[in-house]
């Protein structure tokens, strides 16, 4: 606990990348409101966010991997948090813009980061939903930073930030997440698409109400291989790497939204399913965790 | 995810202990909306615990490490969630009956485990509901539940189960938690008698007010110092310990309902905290947890 002057410091935070098996988008006004429901799961790794403040610095410059970044979630946060220029540096161990939640794990390690670096005494509630209205504001993200928040597998049963946005969980283990990432999806030009929303809505409302009657890690992968194909985001090489991996007796979907596949594994399955998944392509190895966002 | 028939199965599942710093209870006859507001921490130790269930069983048989238990929240919770006899074992690397919620752990990681054994697919949310209905029932535990099912150090702003409890958290790290056992204190005991009930009401309603004001770790402590001393639930001897603590630079106080005293250290302070208190006794080492329970 060391003690700091208000306005300046330093403070590093961690928090969990997210992938989305299915969800609804929840249209709202309020930003705080908006947001999807659905499910997805909470892996060991995501971003690290360091902030630094101190009197030297005279504008707020945000790193995303070493690249200075102009806009997005993370200057956002920023600036709904405080008017002190800040140093703000991210390093995500997932991919970016390919369905891990990455963006929502750097608006909500900065918050973590910048709470503690600038004594805001913030709880975790009020840096969950700055992160979530930061993520809507820019379009980069409707449900990521709730399941981060809390970790494990994490079902959205009402939409937006607390303490509008409630969840629940799939009682887990630390399965083994596999995951072969094909390119990119934008979350933003789905979102503008509302053909595609409709769809996304339809396919989504269908495969909440079908978990919720039996909420166990099986039925959220049958539910999320059944979304994406029902709305058309799944591609076809994903598609075919989804139905190698059933054929092995694996379960797998698409990571919403990018164009990556990722399966659950048991210790049952899990050599079939990796030999034949690195017969495909590079295999990203995770585990599913219940870890929060945290100061490191 | 081995598939078994509906009432037979084998499934292991951990909780972690939870150390309450200050708490007021909520009395209502609805043992879903019974419960208490206050904050603690949640460890990275608990309690494990396995059910079997098969059709050689003929009896449920509780053992708590490796006695036979005749009643409690585990038999309760047996009892609301199943008809079938199961064999449940638990074995805590926490202390029991000093502080540290392995109650509540063993009730949550008894719902965990028969939830997954007998496929019962229920949600993290109504397994938390029925550990926390069970601890309430049995008097062994008012809060320590809604705190377990979450991890981190959590504030309990509203009593109760889901979804009447709520709760938020503070941003916290991996603090070293260093813990002095002197004895036991019955939680049952204490919410029979009216008087120290009025003066932990009192008290727990003041501390949880200005925490939330400033809600820091620091605060915290001071607060939960506060709290043991304004009740007297505090002894002598843990005082006597927690002034020692505070006199090199640390913060100690007394984890509720136990003879314990708990330490939450620094890097910068760790080792000096470390050193005295060792003077002074058995130092049991744990750490802040953001895990919740998981199957193992």
């Amino acid at each position: 606990m060391p003690s700091l002057a208000k306005g300046t410091g330093m403070a590093r935070a961690f928090a969990p990348a997210h992938i989305t098996g299915f969800f609804e988008i929840h249209f709202n006004d309020d930003p705080r409101r908006m947001g999807s429901t659905g499910c997805g799961i909470v892996l060991d790794h995501g971003v690290e966010t360091t902030v630094v403040a101190d009197r030297s610095i005279d504008h707020t410059t945000v790193k995303l991997n070493g690249s200075i970044v102009h806009e997005g979630a993370i200057h956002t946060v920023v600036e709904m948090l405080t008017d002190v220029p800040v140093m703000v540096d991210s390093t995500a161990d997932v991919p970016i813009g390919c369905g891990f939640g990455a963006s929502g794990a750097g608006a909500l390690g900065a918050a973590y980061a910048l709470n503690r670096a600038l004594s805001l005494d913030l709880t975790a509630e009020q840096l969950t939903e700055t992160a979530h209205v930061a993520e809507v504001k820019n379009g980069s993200g409707l449900g990521d930073v709730m399941a981060q928040s809390h970790g494990g597998i994490v079902i959205r049963t009402r939409a937006g930030a607390p303490p509008f946005g409630e969840i629940d969980r799939i009682p887990a283990s630390d399965y083994k997440v596999l995951c072969i990432v094909l390119g990119e999806i934008s979350t933003k030009s789905v979102l503008e698409d509302t053909h595609a929303v409709r769809q996304i809505n339809s396919a989504g409302r269908v495969a909440l109400k079908a978990l919720l009657k039996a909420p166990t890690i099986e039925s959220f992968m049958i539910q999320s291989r059944e979304f994406a194909i029902k709305t058309g985001l799944v591609s076809e090489r994903a598609l075919d790497i989804i139905e190698t991996v059933g054929s092995v007796g694996g379960m797998a979907s698409q990571a919403m939204l990018g164009d990556t596949v990722f399966a659950i594994t048991t210790k049952e399955n899990e050599s079939g399913v990796q030999e034949t998944m690195e017969k495909v392509g590079g295999v990203l190895e995770y585990r599913v965790s219940s870890f929060g966002p945290k100061l490191v």
